[in-house]
């Protein structure tokens, strides 16, 4: 998928939401733990409920990768399950990887050969080499962490470089925004930290940013969009456990859905507001 | 493992050798394809070719993800497969994670609960509470990305803190060396850089050290060792390609073996010299 096919989603769906599935088989319904695949079986659900008015799904594969073989299985399946039966999803995978360049390589392989997303994140710790052999797939993409929503994020990346003055995570925009483009990078960006987003957006004004913590995490819709939103958007807003975790009964997709639909409905006022709609 | 048993087994094989298992299947020889599991095929032959003189291994996720449910499978059965045959052998997921709390602690669970991983290496970019989780497990480990031996190692890691003058990599040193202790945390360290070690050394002088790129890469073992080796030999040396492809003929596990018995031969004399056995 390309930004203007994102953007053309975006716009006809009034949403530029992104639903993370980040299914813990022990926060499910217990009923479903029935099913032969409880953690697909969950996921099929939510994704039924919520494709209307998302765009993007995000599995974090530390919750697949918990339950080892049939955890990486249940990924599979539900990515292939959004793919067919939902063609215009953008589906992240969210791995943080990040490895030397011929590692790079496989990992690429993982997640836009042998599983089909469209987008995985990476860390920028290693650098250029880490990150190229990602690039090089057509309408497929990276979305790198800059700026993140925990606190640890003040640990490093406020650190100042003595030679600019910039903190290391704007070093990391600045840097990295020449290693691809506006259609093979995305960044990672904070919602707890909106006021940066202004900031952010002189460094790179064009590039789509994955804005993780509003919900749960406590970060505002209305104040990301109006320091973060370019004239394509140029935000997807996650939410999980707000959404994916409304209710653990049999009413779990129904409620996921009037959740979703929620602040779907607060993003199309502010896609109006901003005339992008 | 503690540092003592680890020590222990580092005296009584004379070798601080590590393994990395970074099976591709594009690579094995070709008359392994027709096994159920080829990978598992490859890695059960190598590390029982060479387990009597390493100390460790070190699965890369990567070359296993690459190959979906069917990698993870191989990687675990490495995993059992090790722990039961060879159980003084200490083994390393070679996965470079970093995620927020909640996040962390799903991976702890996949590699220290399901899989039954010694340590897992870890990327420092999203701080403490990225770190944190893994650091619960009783004898078990993390290694910490500290300064990597790739071309995009230049790209940050070596941005001065403008407030110290510490370069990011020391600052990663210094600060995370406060979050747990020298029997649950080690680092990896570049062995294309063997004069920083000193510096490092004076950072870190009791925790153990992770030095990727002896071989293949091009690093020189004792060039690593003369700055990096403390009075616990606080080092492990990997070498992947090297080995594992020394031969891609019937020969390869002999072959393996004899190139393994060359460093570790090497080894031994550094340990002697150090007075270490």
């Amino acid at each position: 998928m390309n930004t203007e096919q994102l953007f053309e989603n975006i716009k006809r769906k009034g949403s530029y939401l992104c639903v993370g599935l980040d299914t813990d088989i022990r926060k499910i319904p217990r009923y479903l733990l029935d099913a032969t695949d409880p953690v697909f079986a969950f996921n099929k659900e939510i994704v039924d409920a919520t494709a209307d008015v998302a765009v993007a799904y995000k599995p974090n594969l530390a919750f697949y990768e918990m339950l080892g073989v049939q955890g990486w299985s249940s990924l599979e399946k539900t990515v292939n399950y959004i793919r067919y039966n939902h063609p215009d999803i953008f589906i992240i995978a969210d791995a943080k990887r990040g490895d030397i360049g011929n590692t790079a390589s496989m990992y690429a392989r993982a997640f836009f050969d042998h599983l089909d997303f469209d987008a995985v994140t990476v860390a920028p710790y290693m650098g250029e080499d880490s990150v190229k052999p990602f690039l090089t797939y057509l309408d497929r993409w990276i979305v790198l962490l800059a700026l993140t929503s925990n606190k640890g994020a003040f640990d490093f990346q406020f650190m100042e470089d003595k030679a600019t003055g910039e903190k290391l995570f704007e070093k990391v925009l600045k840097t990295s925004s020449q290693w691809g483009t506006t259609e093979n990078m995305m960044y990672v960006v904070g919602a707890t930290k909106a006021e940066e987003l202004a900031g952010i957006r002189q460094i790179i004004p064009n590039h789509f940013l994955l804005v993780p913590g509003v919900g749960a995490q406590g970060g505002s819709l209305s104040e990301v969009s109006k320091y973060g939103m370019n004239e394509q958007c140029g935000l997807l807003v996650n939410s999980s456990r707000a959404i994916i975790y409304a209710s653990d009964g049999e009413d779990f997709a129904e409620k996921a859905r009037e959740n979703a639909l929620k602040v779907a409905a607060e993003m199309k006022e502010i896609l109006k507001l901003n005339k992008l709609i």
